[in-house]
């Protein structure tokens, strides 16, 4: 016997098994895959007819009011199911058109609450890192304006910009989608305010920059549009910081789910809700002067391109949109608040009359 | 006893064991999720170590020319382990910057191979819409021009095709990256490829549909693009329709696992390789003339702007790096047809040998 059929005889014998351990581990793999997901199917039956039950039990004892402390141990419950590890078997929100539109039938749904909570958390760090560029670089075009272009942009830095605007509008849109889908109760709202925004960095984008003589006059929408953009990324910067203390406030009394998110309207502690909401309205009261303002320059004929008449109309759009959101917001606060008032002056109540009683 | 406070009684006995019951589906999901994590990471590491098993016996393999079954085995257990259930538990490769830019640390990858063999049938079905499309925008932009608008394109329907653009290859490159995360081996070019194209809709949008007396003249460079638009379309069209039936054929004969994608160069049999070289090639030629004749307009001073150039030496760029990932792909199939008809040469030797030695 040679020394190669010995070898090969060997090696031969190295292949067989590693074939038979390919097929064992496939088949580990089979058997796994299909226990888990016949367990996971179980569980999510389990969680969804509970869940059900919790809602059903809530709404006939809303109509009963003496119930009060009933009622919390039941969103009690119903916080532990969602809350915890759980919430990966609540039936989930469907995906939405954006998401299959750019990504196909992807499942983005993380099933553990750590990678959901870091979801949730790059969120929260992209906005915050978003803001400051979102204040910086339109005051930067700005400044650059009036002390070396001369009061007239050139248009490549403009459209960077926009460009740049573009992107990050589509990724907050996308990273919003995602984060509805891992079991956020982000407003519908910002979401679509998201998708007028992209549209109109889009058209922004299509828009002549002219430069000439006349420059100040033609270049002036694209000036409030710059002047906007840095009272927005003002509005911005307070916003994260006081929702971000608002949420930690709220997780710490177990009242919002950890995937909730606060963005806009519905900030935080009476003191900051006192500072953010002027700026808010002041914000969104000249969101749709720069609108009217680019209507009225398309009318008056200085430059009768759809873009100036499109945007002018997404702008206000968008203002009375933020506006009819932020006063909701504040009414539901407010009522959420009488309730709570409304519950403290029963339980002292009934703490009074337990008083008695001893 | 009055009726409420025993109906009270009741709903909280109710209530009570609804609490209980969270409690327990908590529990449940916590152990199903720890418990899974715990036999995923067990078979993830066998697998892996497997997988590396197999890899270091097929290189020692292929030094020693005599065993070509062996190999044929090896080729086969990797086969098994790649394309079936135990492909789940496989190193996946890391998300790549893009992905994350756009959706933040969220996981894409499925690990059912049901779910990636969706993924993969729906991206091929996105490619197939797109191309008809593809082909029919430019086509009816250039038949308008000349039946309606005289010649000269307005600006809004170039614009609204340039944002589809914008779309389009966006949606494409997440989608690849998607793909390559879940396994398939895409070619990187064509990724890149995408970036590019998505690059140039990008510019194209801020670029100037001018219009006026010598219009002809200064939408030069649209009509070319809108040409070559024509050609890809036509060419995507025959792609997508050789590379479904080879991938079908691979899949078939066990060589190609299901995730593939062979967009591009790599299409399919014999008589429609024939057919479709030659339009490939006379398309990256159209390409880099395309470019060419852009850099030429602005080194002319037609038109001067930033957007001509850039889009002239992108396009440039992509006509180059497809033609060599075109050879590159000729060259790599010419070698694997002759090492099999090597390998059949050999193996008749050795059937005959063994006929012999009956």
């Amino acid at each position: 016997m040679g020394d190669s059929p010995g070898e090969s005889l060997i090696v031969g014998g190295e292949v067989s098994k590693l074939v038979e351990q390919a097929k064992e581990l496939q088949e580990a793999a089979a058997s796994l895959i299909s226990r888990t997901s016949r367990e996971e199917d179980a569980l999510r039956q389990r969680v969804a007819s509970l869940d059900s039950r919790i809602k059903s039990l809530r709404s006939s004892i809303n109509n009963d009011k003496l119930n009060c402390k009933l009622e919390e141990e039941l969103v009690r419950a119903r916080y532990v199911l969602s809350e915890g590890d759980a919430a990966a078997f609540l039936p989930s929100k469907s995906h939405g058109r954006f998401l299959r539109m750019f990504l196909g039938p992807i499942n983005v749904r993380a099933n553990r609450k750590d990678v959901q909570l870091k979801v949730k958390e790059e969120y929260n760090n992209f906005r915050d890192r978003t803001a400051y560029l979102f204040l910086c670089l339109p005051s930067l075009l700005l400044m650059l304006r009036s002390r070396i272009w001369d009061g007239c942009l050139p248009a490549l830095p403009v459209q960077l910009y926009q460009a740049w605007l573009l992107y990050l509008y589509t990724g907050l849109a996308l990273r919003e989608n995602i984060l509805r889908v891992n079991g956020s109760d982000i407003r519908p709202w910002w979401i679509k305010h998201h998708y007028c925004a992209m549209a109109m960095a889009l058209i922004s984008l299509t828009w002549e920059i002219e430069r000439g003589p006349d420059c100040a006059q033609k270049q002036r929408g694209v000036e409030l549009f710059l002047k906007w953009a840095i009272m927005q990324g003002v509005a911005m910067i307070l916003q994260n910081r006081y929702q971000r203390q608002r949420l930690y406030t709220r997780i710490a009394l177990g009242k919002a789910r950890r995937m909730d998110v606060v963005w806009g309207e519905t900030a935080g502690v009476e003191g900051q809700l006192l500072l953010l909401c002027p700026i808010l309205f002041v914000l969104q009261g000249f969101e749709a002067y720069v609108g009217v303002l680019l209507l009225k320059t398309a009318l008056a004929g200085f430059s009768s391109d759809w873009q100036v008449i499109t945007c002018g109309i997404l702008l206000i759009i968008m203002a009375v949109g933020n506006f009819a959101n932020t006063v909701q917001t504040l009414v539901t606060k407010s009522r959420v608040k009488a309730k709570i008032k409304k519950g403290k002056s029963r339980q002292e109540l009934n703490q009074g009359s337990g008083d008695k009683n001893l």
